[in-house]
């Protein structure tokens, strides 16, 4: 190793690093939480991440130099891998949020509302949507759906959002993506209140995490579902090399920011870049969110590596009942012999995504009481 | 290569990629830009980089999977390097900066002001504002300073930042860094006017540099000159693989971001990266801003890499006049036998900073003397 790090921390587990936060550098939320519980405290901490300072400590440069080893045996294949179960995480997820639901309920006498914005008959929007209201009647959480036609104006939509921003009783937002092609994404996305943007777009939610010290209002619901499977499964981060592939904002640039604040090495990976399989055979940890199903065969990976499969691409199939089934980026066939950890398409990122978004619903909830205390 | 790009823009040159994305998708700059010119409509683009969709054009699963070979020689090395002259790059924006000054006096009958608030007596932050101050006499602007002891308080910090925003003479305010220990950086930060940010530390300014499709008010300046210094020396970053060391919010984290709107593939190296000689050796184009005098040794680097040094390190030197002399984070006798291009320390990165700096100053004043009129 050419270098040595101060104070020993590269590798420390994740108790040392949260106490060694406690002991160090203070972390500045931007957003006054007001009689925000111990719990939400540390769950905020662990999502984004200890604050920790770089401390560079080069070796003398008269020690000889790391020769590179391009020969270097591969360790062991893990066997077998694990599968990391999303519905199993997001059952535990959901269980835990009613429980603070009734609790909301109990301490406000209100439940928290999310408005879901959906425009056109996109079958697949269509079938995201019902699976989110499904989630949010299960943990006790209302919903309102504004389904507009894809021949409505821009100014329709902005009209709904701007309707849902001034109702008090309304505590989360959601326009459900893509809109139509001939609406201004951005302007509408934008028109979402800073508080009531529990999908994470907002260009302000977006700068806070980006910026370490700084606290995101609401973080990116399938970001924050990536780092629970990755946390849950004491998969350490602080300087292993995650390739994050696909660079949108509703998954790649929140998790490679969100993978930065826990001091991972990230690499993203996009449609651009020259030879993907040469960088993404580099990584520890692979975050597949390009869109294109089976994208990431076995040889794009190396052994012992953990893979979280954002991808769900619909594919033809005449067995199943819908003539389609959903798959991921990644060839699990392939990545499953080589993999030490793989999440699983579906019932991996996808669950806790939508429990993600019942979270981030409750917090939005909750900031707003308080607010108006 | 493992994959074909779509319609061929992989290969395009800067100029296509221009024309291609005025026929491509629609930019939306968050913040109208009332009666800004064509030239500066273009600029803004030029640093911005041009807006492509992401397009992911698998082989099928048939072919043959491409098989690494870790003994491929190494191209030819490149001779002689070009030393990348930012001494140079500066006089020529600072001369056009300049006829811009007169332009704007005589359009609105005053100058761009920029306020700078120094707190406490280190040599080298009141080195960095003599610097700052002269550049903006040179180009015409006029330059106000607040001096505040070591011993002040947050308070009185944030009362000058105050006093600046509500003085509509002032259009820029910058405030030198780091403040003393005993000072919340990011409140005092966060306190400064969004348009008047001229450093691009505001969240807003960094979530609007991170969404594609976006554009932030002011792009931190060092990021700014990393930026001009490639596409002036027409450095081509599509897909190119781009490793920034170095992940502060001054430079690391908005050069990575930057070179992410360009295109690039990019890896962000930090001090708790394992092993950052390795992936740093894979790099096309290396910008180190760890602050660590000589980290980047010739073993690190790539043959024909492209290298930018935004590093300023003093170490001693009892032969120079101060007993200290500047160097950058590279090696600079090692990496000039290694690099086709190299940016120096001093006379590299730095000059363009300050006049990256007085380029936001100029636009800020524009911008509040557009939105009076």
């Amino acid at each position: 190793m050419a270098l040595r790090w101060g104070r020993g921390w590269g590798s420390a587990s994740a108790p040392v690093l949260f106490s060694l936060l406690a002991r160090g550098r203070r972390c500045h939320p931007t957003i006054t939480t007001v009689g925000s519980s111990k719990e939400e405290e540390e769950d905020a901490r662990a999502i984004l991440g200890p604050d920790l300072p770089d401390i560079w400590s080069p070796l003398p440069t008269s020690l000889p130099r790391p020769i590179p080893n391009p020969m270097r045996p591969l360790p062991p294949a893990p066997a077998p891998p694990t599968i990391i179960d999303g519905k199993s995480i997001a059952h535990q997820i959901r269980s835990h949020i009613s429980t603070h639901v009734i609790n909301f309920k109990t301490s406000y006498g209100k439940v928290p509302v999310l408005a879901v914005i959906l425009v056109g008959h996109r079958r697949d929007s269509q079938t995201y949507v019902r699976y989110k209201i499904k989630a949010c009647n299960d943990v006790g959480i209302t919903s309102l759906l504004a389904q507009l036609p894809h021949s409505c104006s821009e100014d329709d939509v902005l009209h709904s959002v701007t309707s849902f921003n001034q109702d008090p009783s309304v505590h989360g937002i959601l326009v459900q993506l893509p809109l139509p092609q001939h609406m201004d994404e951005e302007r509408i996305l934008a028109a979402v209140s800073l508080h009531k943007d529990v999908d994470g777009f907002h260009p302000l939610n977006v700068g806070n995490l980006a910026l370490r010290g700084r606290r995101p209002l609401f973080i990116p619901c399938a970001a924050k579902a990536c780092l629970q499977l990755l946390l849950r499964h004491q998969i350490d981060l602080v300087g292993k090399h995650a390739v994050v592939i696909g660079r949108s904002k509703v998954v790649g640039l929140p998790t490679s920011l969100l993978l930065q604040r826990h001091h991972a090495t990230v690499s993203i990976v996009h449609a651009f870049t020259h030879r993907p399989e040469e960088i993404t055979r580099e990584a520890d940890i692979v975050i597949s969110a390009a869109g294109v199903a089976n994208l990431v065969r076995g040889s794009w990976l190396k052994r012992g590596v953990v893979v979280i499969d954002v991808g769900t691409n619909p594919i033809e199939d005449p067995d199943s009942e819908h003539g389609y089934r959903l798959t991921g980026d990644v060839h699990f066939d392939e990545a499953v012999k080589v993999a030490s950890a793989i999440t699983p398409v579906p019932g991996g990122v996808g669950p806790v995504t939508i429990a993600m978004l019942l979270s981030n619903t409750l917090d939005a909830a909750k900031e707003a009481c308080r607010s108006s205390v």
